[in-house]
């Protein structure tokens, strides 16, 4: 068994049906389309009303048996990449093992923040290391929209919900994995942080409330963003072997338009190479890469063969890399 | 690089000062030492007052370091199992690596509750299969005092804070890992939640706030622990062609001393091989196994060459089995 070996099986999304568009936004908040578009390329976003991270995650799950050979029972791992769980136990894998009646497999969850996808993903492919067949379902599911405080314009016009993820397995003969590279930056974490839990105990010095709400130094992240990401894609190529112009699609986190424009800028690669879905789905944290992938292979965008450079990066801070041939 | 070839290099605990015994608490809730020591074996525990899950976490991170021959720079890996977060981003590896200055290190949380240890520690042996020299962290944290409702007799006895890991390389001749058997029972996660993140947004069809305590059905997961766990030590032990006489010391969540003797007993093995610190602690979730190892490491009860099955069960629901030579 190679690490190359791995092959996605099938990819697959869960959305929320609800879409908040920025005019909507615009009644709540003193913020305008024109702004939002500008600055982040964002028009809509989808915002969960009964779905919770659990339920998208799920459903995103069935469709991607649903799209394979596959039955629950042949699925061996199970990682959801998440930021924004239902509880802190049980967790989010667990209780979509649960749900689709994956007996067989073993569930938990990876926090990662925006590059949890990734991470998940370069977990499940080191699991399945293993000299007999297995079958892992890497999903990355958020329900943001309940860690924003929404009257909060600088933050509240960013964020959306949403799941997807993929099937792999290690039996099919064409590879998938190629390289990867993974970089975590803990000494900025405090740039980005959301879900403070709080403290509440007779014996505590001092109590703090549980705080949902995104708190974001936007010109940190930034700078981080552009300088940290094209550096962790020519770590990942040079592992490869590869340049820039052996990739067919960057499939970056959608976290905003510009800094993808600066990526793509410092990579000197067309634009034309870093499909774009902010516009619709607003920054999706873990689910976002996943999303965007799915959505392409859906489109026959990406087709089997096509080599992709998937991205991730945000809170830790944290940057993830993954080169795959889909 | 062999599986088998990955050693734990050392083993350390971070505890909070503050211990609250049974009859501090006698003095909050009706209940008694005698009570509560009969059905769980607990005496005291250790509460944070100044402590967060991310300073324990740090603090004995930085001891796994002190007890090696390596420096921060020289770790790869950060992996912190924990279900009672500082913040949903950034995670609790993340500001580890960033406290001890692990500029190298990738990190990021897994959350499998009172498993979580068994499956990080797998998780980070499995990255480490590579062919280069990697050294990697993996720590239990929890702050489970402020996931406690101090009013319920029901749970609050039962917990406690604390934080403790293992320093793995994979450059040592002696094997530590032998085998593993990890378990998720997802169906049955709703006999115990915690930290429930709560909906709060314009959108959602029904507002939940924050419920951070812990609920659970005590007969249920009771009866689970009895049933589940041996047969996972069954399992590893099968895969690695051994039987309960080749183990040296069984180190197992300290959940309940109760769940322990009957363990032990339908293993049919003596407990003398079942060491219990839960009277000093409590139940500390995924920091329990790697305080108790952390112990008997320090106290030589646990040698060089002894054989350990760690095995850890809870919020999921999972159970994760580990045998190692230490």
């Amino acid at each position: 068994m190679k690490y190359e070996d791995f092959k996605i099986i099938s990819s697959a999304s869960a959305i929320p049906k609800r879409v908040v568009d920025n005019d909507e936004l615009s009644t709540m908040m003193d913020t305008s389309d024109q702004w939002i578009t500008q600055r982040t390329g964002i028009k809509r976003r989808h915002v969960a009303v009964n779905e919770t991270t659990s339920s998208l995650a799920t459903q995103a799950a069935e469709k991607l048996l649903d799209q394979s050979d596959l039955d629950a029972a042949d699925i061996d791992l199970i990682i959801v990449a998440t930021m924004s769980p239902d509880y802190l136990t049980p967790s989010v894998g667990a209780m979509v093992q649960g749900n689709i009646g994956a007996d067989h497999a073993i569930a938990f969850d990876v926090d990662a923040a925006c590059s949890g996808f990734v991470y998940a993903l370069k977990v499940a492919g080191q699991m399945m290391m293993a000299d007999h067949e297995m079958h892992a379902i890497v999903i990355g599911a958020e329900t943001l929209s309940k860690l924003i405080d929404w009257h909060d314009r600088s933050t509240a016009v960013l964020f959306g919900d949403g799941a997807a993820g993929v099937l792999i397995s290690n039996t099919a003969n064409q590879g998938s994995f190629i390289s990867e590279d993974l970089t975590t930056l803990g000494k900025l974490g405090k740039y980005l942080t959301a879900g403070q839990v709080g403290v509440k105990s007779p014996f505590a010095a001092d109590d703090t409330q549980y705080s949902p709400f995104f708190k974001m130094n936007g010109h940190r992240v930034y700078g981080f963003a552009v300088k940290n990401v094209p550096e962790s894609i020519n770590r990942a190529l040079a592992k490869a072997g590869m340049t820039v112009n052996d990739i067919d699609h960057f499939v970056l986190h959608q976290a905003n338009e510009r800094i993808i424009e600066r990526i793509a800028e410092t990579l000197n690669a067309p634009m034309a190479k870093f499909p774009v879905n902010i516009n619709e789905y607003g920054n999706t944290s873990a689910a976002s890469e996943p999303i965007l992938l799915a959505e392409l292979v859906d489109k026959q965008i990406i087709k089997r063969g096509d080599v992709v450079a998937l991205s991730g990066f945000g809170g830790g801070l944290t940057v993830g890399t993954m080169i795959i041939k889909y």
